[in-house]
């Protein structure tokens, strides 16, 4: 068993209404010096075996086509170490 | 300039429909050894200044109060070294 992360956030050059939105509220509530918040999300998979570079690249192709949309999003592939 | 980031997971025990969604695609697309998938949120906060135990002692705060609902869901703050 191991643990692959992928990480999406969108690109910085893309308007990013929720974080816009926490940032506002984080103001709001009294948390001062934050200037900026971007929100993404974050997929943690859990795989039946050991981490190879043919799983690893597997997992990329995924993170590109189904995890992600690489017209506005970017992604991140970690491998966890348990 | 500092870059504090606040991961936000459900909880192990809570149903995440969202993330078994994911699993289900990537299994009929072919992306086999995946035994489970969870979905969760990942905020990156923009700081001001440098990041001190007073200032990160504020982002939990805001990652208990604000960003994350601590019924159902566990955070991480982690500070991102440039």
């Amino acid at each position: 068993m191991s643990r692959v992360i992928v990480e999406v956030m969108l690109k910085p050059e893309i308007l990013d209404p929720q974080g816009k939105a926490v940032h506002g509220a984080l103001t709001r509530l009294g948390f001062g010096g934050v200037v900026d918040v971007r929100q993404g999300k974050r997929f943690e998979l859990e795989l039946d075996d050991e981490v190879t570079e043919e799983r690893l690249a597997q997992i990329r192709n995924a993170a590109e086509t189904l995890l992600s949309n690489p017209v506005i999003e970017d992604y991140t592939v970690k491998v966890e170490q348990s």
